[in-house]
């Protein structure tokens, strides 16, 4: 394959690595550097880097050489074996693998170091991080995550807040986020920490709803197809921009192929939903679909390395009736395929009726679970109804079963839903599925606007985050309306990462607000380098400033474009500064 | 000038009006036409127009022949000299204006049917439709706005419910908007409505929590300028994506001329800061700047037939130490300029000393106030301090001024607030400001996304709308990084126009989800040209839909390139209903 990708790091950004305390790991973050400020005094002092978390794996790591025919370093191999309950298999356990395997046809689309001798857990063994956290192990991976959601918050605190230039860090809470903390929460069922036992090229994280908020870019090509090497850059562009996860809902050709390139090269856990590939196989037959083949192809992932699977199994027989009068009936993709295979088998659906089944599947390589809401309202007409929760009951109920199997568990929720009926769908969902970790798509706040939509997503997304939901799963502005590209996908990526820093905020998350103090310290002293450095987006940031005023000089300058020089507030604001230190006004109280 | 300006009617639209009961009056809506479909036995039904708020004015009216060299249709100059207690003036009063005017050298600048004999109120007269609501008058304006915010809900009812096709208008509350009850907001003080009697081009609109949200784009050219034709261009352009009223914020040469062009051919109120004027005048130099300056320039804008004015006011002496040690100290242009004079000056501010004399003024015209938030936060970390909510408390107080000398109020808002501090921020000005109408700039809820400023923004946005702030003022996606140019002004507008329609749809507006039905019912029925048409920005998604599948043939396909034909949930979901009618489960509840 071309290694046709956009690496490269941040703008003023290096990666850092933080060792842990428990085991011998180094966790992977990005510091931003600053410039310097000078003090009333007119004295210069440095202003203090800013460690931010990063997803963007070894990509952004100007010292590692990207090799996507290898694949991504195997962090997490040496602390998979180690707990010495997994197997090497002899070979692939899929049907399907075995003869994709065997094709020489696909010999140039095979990932080149493929590996055909999967791990499972021993019989007997169960190698979830639930199971472990159940039994009182800290495994490496939750000491990762614990040191990655401080980044570095619960060490710079000091120096943030005593700070003798500018202490932007006051009000930092003491951080709550310790390795027995993270194990306590997976015990609880609350989060959930995404580890394939073959997906060891992961960075570990982890979704729940007392950590940072996490946001899901799903990508994938649809039968207007895309080549392997562009959806692999389209994944690595997702990292890149923010993605603390990918789904890949791929529904063309070569699926098989396409997933094995971008696991090996993602350090992001990967979702999917196994139904898309199940239905592929039969050419998009419904009536073909049977358990063999999506059991075959459950089978097929986990040893590929997927680490959760969308699964629809929430939705019966006895809801359809409830659908057919919305407005926009089904919306959800896997929601509408089991709702036709159970009206033309006349059956209950086979994902729930085999989901023990589906769970010791899972369990044996870790994979979890993600529970679909094939009945969520695909507009505000259709929100919160019947429909909707009467799938969700179910949920709570599979919830529990695949708690006794130690699966991990996370649950979907909508959609299209108006303000004032979102937190109602949080309320009802930490009851009903006992809090296991939310996980939704918005919720849109209206219908009407179309070429829009990561906007009107972002609006519910960030509300709902604030209630309680644990990751965000994005729309792009191409929802409704066609397939994302690249700058959709960065956009969208972008706007979901506000909004869920948006609810870390509202949360009072330990430190989410130093990066906020850090950018607006910047803007104060017009250290534009330093403004794009903090942003989001550092690229976009710049490019607009440099729209109207490109010149290298106007990046030191004390105003912009949009106000010019003679109106800046920040400019005037100065000056008052200065005004009142004249009138010696700066440390007297004399508000009534 | 040169006419070079965007006109047209929207896709599958037309300019209708609805003719008054109280008054002869026509209220301008626009009315999209839908195509038809089929119900369950196959026979073809015609679906509803829809009627929807239009601030677009007559450029959007087939028609009507534009001529920017004449100015908009004088619509509301009849009912303004029935009132009889108006007089023309024999010339502009103010010295500024008499001097312009007589400059030969502006000959070229100058809007060509400039109205030399601007109206006053006649001695003992009050004119302010705040005025005419206590008296128990409900005037022309009045009427108007109770039919238009109506959007012909009462009429079309019966005919959106009752839709033997698919009645989409289920739930539709009986609506709260009468002629007597706006005018029984307006006397509350509770709503404004903008009418100064020398812009009678103004299709009236009305601000207030019980009406429709409502949202404002800031215009205006900086020092790095613009032509005239260009702001007019600009202002049409934010009328026709939706801006319910400008603000025209010019700074550099040329203000005045300006600003009489976009007001003769402005149908929305035109709002500004006649700060920024008076400073222009006296070439940016604060310590130049006095009363007598200040008080000209109202009385010219007054003339001209400015709306409403932003005037900071409520900053005192006694807050700028509150200021010194925030992150981000001032972020108000108006509100740092003020401090600076207070301190340049050693004076109490005297915008409040005057504030009287203001209102005095303000009552001859009809133009509203505005109560700038001179010190609202420019960051996360200043939010809700003592400085601004110590301003609030002085704006409450300059609202019972204004109240007393029947000037109409609306009061300004942040700013940067985290959500979880938002709703304290609208809870405090209902209380404080009397219920005041609040008209807040956003509030942005992180500071780290510049470049996506109209998001963080609109989410802020939508969340006070519905909690009860009256009027959205856009932000772009420049904001914080330069001045925003014609797309970005569309943007910012769509952006603000989806905030305050989710706000209305959480507030239960009468009627305001019907569009959104209107548009799921097209999504589910794959009437694409009917989505376009229903969209608030029809041309992007259009644009964007026609990106991936461009031939005029999949304006009917039963999918879009976004799932494509076999994963198209819609598309399966209408087979669902299929089998369902075959299985006779349509009307069965077998739900448990």
């Amino acid at each position: 394959m071309k290694q046709n990708i956009t690496t490269g790091s941040f703008p003023s950004s290096k990666k850092i690595f933080v060792k842990g305390k428990l085991h011998n790991i180094e966790v992977a973050m990005r510091e931003i550097q600053l410039s310097s400020s000078k003090d009333k005094d007119g004295n210069v002092y440095q202003n203090e880097p800013v460690t931010v978390y990063d997803t963007s794996g070894a990509y952004t790591d100007d010292n590692y050489q990207v090799d996507l025919n290898r694949g991504l370093p195997r962090l997490r191999r040496e602390w998979i074996l180690q707990r010495d309950d997994v197997q090497e298999l002899d070979g692939l356990s899929s049907e399907y693998g075995q003869m994709r395997l065997a094709d020489p046809s696909l010999d140039s689309l095979r990932f080149e170091h493929i590996n055909t001798r999967p791990l499972r857990a021993k019989q007997g063994h169960c190698v979830t991080q639930y199971f472990y956290a159940k039994q009182g192990i800290i495994t490496p991976e939750m000491e990762y995550v614990a040191i990655r959601e401080n980044q570095r918050i619960d060490e710079l605190k000091e120096k943030y807040t005593q700070h003798k230039g500018c202490p932007l860090g006051a009000n930092i809470p003491e951080t709550h986020i310790t390795p027995e903390f993270v194990r306590d929460e997976i015990a609880r069922g609350r989060a959930f920490l995404a580890a394939n036992i073959n997906h060891p090229e992961t960075e570990p994280m982890i979704i729940g709803r007392n950590f940072l908020v996490k946001i899901n870019a799903n990508i994938g090509n649809s039968p207007t197809t895309s080549s392997i090497e562009e959806e692999v850059e389209k994944a690595v562009w997702a990292f890149r921009w923010g993605a603390d996860t990918i789904m890949d809902l791929s529904t063309g050709k070569n699926i098989h192929e396409t997933r094995e390139w971008i696991i090996r090269n993602s350090p992001v856990p990967v979702g999917t939903v196994p139904l898309y590939q199940a239905l592929e196989k039969i050419d998009g037959d419904v009536t073909k679909l049977s358990w063999e083949i999506y059991r075959d192809t459950l089978i097929e992932q986990c040893e590929q390395g997927v680490d959760y699977f969308t699964i629809h199994a929430g939705l019966l027989w006895k809801h359809i009736p409830a659908t057919l009068h919305r407005t926009t009936g089904i919306v959800s993709r896997g929601g509408a395929i089991m709702a036709k295979w159970i009206l033309q088998h006349r059956q209950e659906n086979f994902l729930y009726t085999h989901f023990d089944e589906i769970c010791e599947i899972l369990a044996a390589y870790d994979v979890g679970v993600s529970l679909g809401d094939g009945l969520r309202p695909g507009c505000i007409a259709d929100a919160n109804d019947r429909a909707q929760f009467g799938e969700l009951d179910v949920l709570g109920e599979l919830t529990q079963i695949a708690r006794r199997h130690f699966v991990q568990v996370i649950v979907e929720g909508p959609g299209h839903v108006p303000m004032h009926l979102i937190e109602e769908n949080m309320k009802r969902q930490l009851e009903v599925c006992d809090e296991a970790p939310f996980y939704t798509l918005g919720p849109l706040v209206c219908d009407i606007a179309p070429g829009y939509d990561h906007i009107t997503s972002a609006i519910g997304g960030a509300m709902i985050a604030w209630q309680g939901t644990s990751m965000l799963c994005y729309v792009t502005q191409k929802e409704h309306l066609g397939l994302p590209d690249k700058q959709d996908v960065r956009e969208g990526v972008i706007t979901f990462k506000l909004a869920a820093h948006a609810a870390d905020l509202a949360k009072g998350f330990p430190g989410a607000q130093y990066r906020d103090n850090a950018m607006s310290k910047a803007r104060f002293e017009f250290r534009w380098r330093d403004q794009f450095a903090l942003a989001l987006d550092s690229e976009k940031a710049m490019q607009f400033h440099d729209h109207t005023l490109p010149d290298e000089g106007y990046k030191s300058t004390h105003y912009c474009s949009m106000c010019g020089e003679h109106f800046c507030s920040m400019r005037a604001s100065m000056q008052v500064r200065e005004l009142a230190a004249e009138q010696q006004m700066d440390n007297v109280d004399i508000y009534s």
